[in-house]
């Protein structure tokens, strides 16, 4: 039998032979009154669990499916045999491509599926990820490094300074642009950290990620690749951005200022969103179409300022009602630094929590205050509430999004001594994080009407 | 002089019959090197504090501004008298109408301005409100009541269980329908609490709120609070809903579910958005456009079901970098009943947090799990981590918003004593707040490209 029905063993290789399953086949597997049709699919480690069989649902998600002796496996449908494909053979090679350094930390663009729980785990290695993706060839001379195999919910901010540190080496060796793949969760909090913590940049760097994993046929992560990969060894501009797909199909992809990036959905392929503001490129496969305002340009001879510290005892709180002012003081008792409050509408929170608040500033915690909303920009001088915040001290963090105050407030704490400093820094734009004055087109209304 | 600078006294008075300045004129007031230039606008407590001066800023906004002897007041242009409107005098009204109840809880839609502060209070008075909008006499016979007046941001679960108990009380008395003039801030919250608590309405039910002050002249307050009213008078739908501004201009109004809506931006009128669904009714002066898809009809005869408490020890904890498990094992100790993590992406959590919501859920805390992304639905079948979290006996919480899902727990937890059915009840869908499937077109790209 061989690779067809590779990875298997015990229980599940000997009913896969008594009915002749080959890799790729349509089965029917039904347990304990449950019914479950898909393909076939490999499993990685070979003799790991010999009980488990693998599918792809219609859905294009893998289950894992533990067999008993009582289970029955049948075959639906023969697969085809897959034909080598033209990507299977490295494209040419031009001689005059930029370089362009692929740094890898983990996260769906760089998984693999977990053929034991079904589920999706980040791949081991970086050059497992540039091999699945042999156009990048094309567009520069890439070196690809792994640097963590992290998936996105588990980075921390001590990762922020490790990747920064690494943008900055391959900055000395002379790139021409940085890629760094990322899972998506969280690669909006590293791409405001490193906005922060990489200022002066003299060439682009590009965050990469992907919604859907690279086994599945509706997968994002090439595209986005080969877009960013593009992007940072060309553009005539030097800033830290998020590359993802700008529609659900695969028309083109912006590339979104790092510090005014969310992820607004949770799967579809044009998840990132710059909400009070404009992504900064429409990259096409031929073409990077620029869209926004003052950018900082490319000069391979600016002298990058490196400030890669953060200060990670700094909390968030969203306000709502009912919410407790010993949430606060918890904070205040732990020692914490700093307080990112995200209020409610212009930037407000219940009375119940202001003498904790006061008491937080009191202690030299710095509070700074973004709103729930999202979309528009806190201000604190048109209510009461507001008004008696600013006096107590709570700085207004104007149109910044939560995520990113979060990330700049762990990043001045850590920088600057002087607490008078990191205040000041909260409310002054560094890199494009806050805008003095609002466009009315940056809000487009969602879930309108029904087309 | 008398009421031409109405309010003022001492020092200030002294300053504006100096230069022979009247209410609504232009004046500029200098002092410490600062100018400002604005509308002279009346005060409205007399005699409260002699030193403030309040005018109307060109964007709209009011502040008082602290003079003293060295300080200038200036007149720039003489203001134009105003005159008498058409809606100073009440329409005609109709015997034919039917009976709306209007309940005020407070907010900007209730409002009035704080000239010592120059910031913005709740009214004390429905009357006063009431009589500001003498249109609502066309729509409907309406009733109006004041029950508390409060700034929404200091509304508390128990107020949600206060306006229940009025509604019902409303519908006793044979209302076509209920009004409720509430703030913005946190009118989605409230929503969602009388969604759960006021089970088969026999009528609608319409919150209705502003975003700019009633003294401004881009308020919103008379067009959204007339078409609830008109909306809650005749609509065939027993429903809570939440009735704002549709577009920023006066065009229409939308009608929400009111478990499915979010404050989605600061100021703009049209901030209420419908994320993973759609309004329910469009509204214009005309006619209401009937949107979405299954709705409970209108029947008088139809037995309201109030289950109207709430448990407030239900707390929601935000993932992000750096988070630490201490946030939850603090909620732990303080005898939570519920947690609601608005996780990253899918709904996921780092690895750090996970003996903590293991010991939470050992320890009979409900946890569930919404995703920060907004749009999209949680599905922790995909990752390890989801897997990991939902093996643990995390609740995921499908395509239901992070505040409606915390209103839900609140309620749950307070209704219902077995721990199972707290559990079935966040799972199942019971007023609309959890859709089995979703579309695609109910995502919009927000801040896309220039226009």
């Amino acid at each position: 039998m061989g690779l067809e029905i590779s990875g298997y063993s015990g229980l599940v290789l000997e009913k896969l032979v008594s009915i002749n399953a080959k890799i790729g086949d349509l089965v029917i597997i039904r347990y304990n009154g449950s019914e479950y049709s898909g393909i076939l699919m490999p499993r990685a480690q070979i003799g790991s669990d010999s009980n488990h069989i693998v599918i792809k649902l219609s859905s294009g998600y893998n289950i894992g499916i533990k067999l008993s002796s009582s289970s029955e496996v049948a075959l639906l449908k023969r697969g085809k045999r897959k034909k080598k494909t033209v990507a299977d053979k490295p494209p040419e090679i031009n001689s005059n491509l930029p370089n362009v350094s692929i740094l890898s930390t983990g996260g769906t663009i760089a998984s693999k599926v977990d053929y034991q729980t079904g589920a999706v785990n980040p791949a081991l290695s970086a050059q497992d990820f540039y091999d699945t993706v042999p156009e990048l060839r094309v567009h520069a001379d890439v070196k690809a490094k792994v640097l963590m195999s992290a998936l996105s919910e588990n980075i921390h901010p001590t990762d922020w300074t490790r990747i920064a540190k690494a943008v900055a080496s391959e900055i000395r060796k002379g790139t021409d642009g940085i890629v760094i793949a990322h899972g998506t969760d969280t690669m909006a909090f590293t791409s405001a950290a490193l906005s922060f913590a990489l200022q002066n940049l003299p060439v682009p760097v590009a965050l990469v990620g992907s919604q859907r994993s690279s086994d599945r046929p509706s997968s994002d992560s090439a595209m986005n690749l080969i877009r960013a990969t593009d992007l940072v060894g060309r553009i005539d501009a030097a800033e830290v951005m998020v590359v993802m797909h700008g529609e659900t199909d695969d028309s083109f992809a912006y590339a979104h200022r790092g510090t005014r990036v969310r992820k607004s959905h949770t799967s579809r392929r044009d998840a990132f969103q710059s909400p009070n503001f404009y992504p900064l490129f429409k990259i096409t496969s031929s073409n990077f179409e620029e869209i926004s305002l003052p950018l900082l340009r490319r000069d391979s001879k600016r002298k990058l300022k490196m400030k890669a510290s953060f200060e990670d005892r700094v909390g968030m709180i969203r306000t709502h009602p009912g919410i407790k002012a010993s949430l606060i003081e918890s904070l205040i008792e732990s020692d914490y630094k700093g307080i990112v409050i995200e209020g409610s509408g212009l930037g407000h929170v219940p009375q119940v929590l202001q003498s904790a608040i006061k008491r937080a500033i009191d202690s030299e915690i710095i509070v700074a205050m973004t709103s729930q909303c999202i979309s528009g920009r806190v201000d604190m001088n048109v209510y009461r509430t507001g008004v008696e915040l600013l006096e107590m001290g709570v700085l207004p963090c104007e149109d910044m999004l939560t995520e990113t105050a979060l990330v700049k407030l762990m990043w001045a704490l850590a920088n600057f001594k002087n607490i008078q400093d990191v205040r000041t820094m909260m409310l002054t734009p560094l890199v494009g994080e806050i805008s003095m004055r609002s466009e009315m087109a940056q809000y487009t209304r969602i879930g309108r009407e029904k087309e």
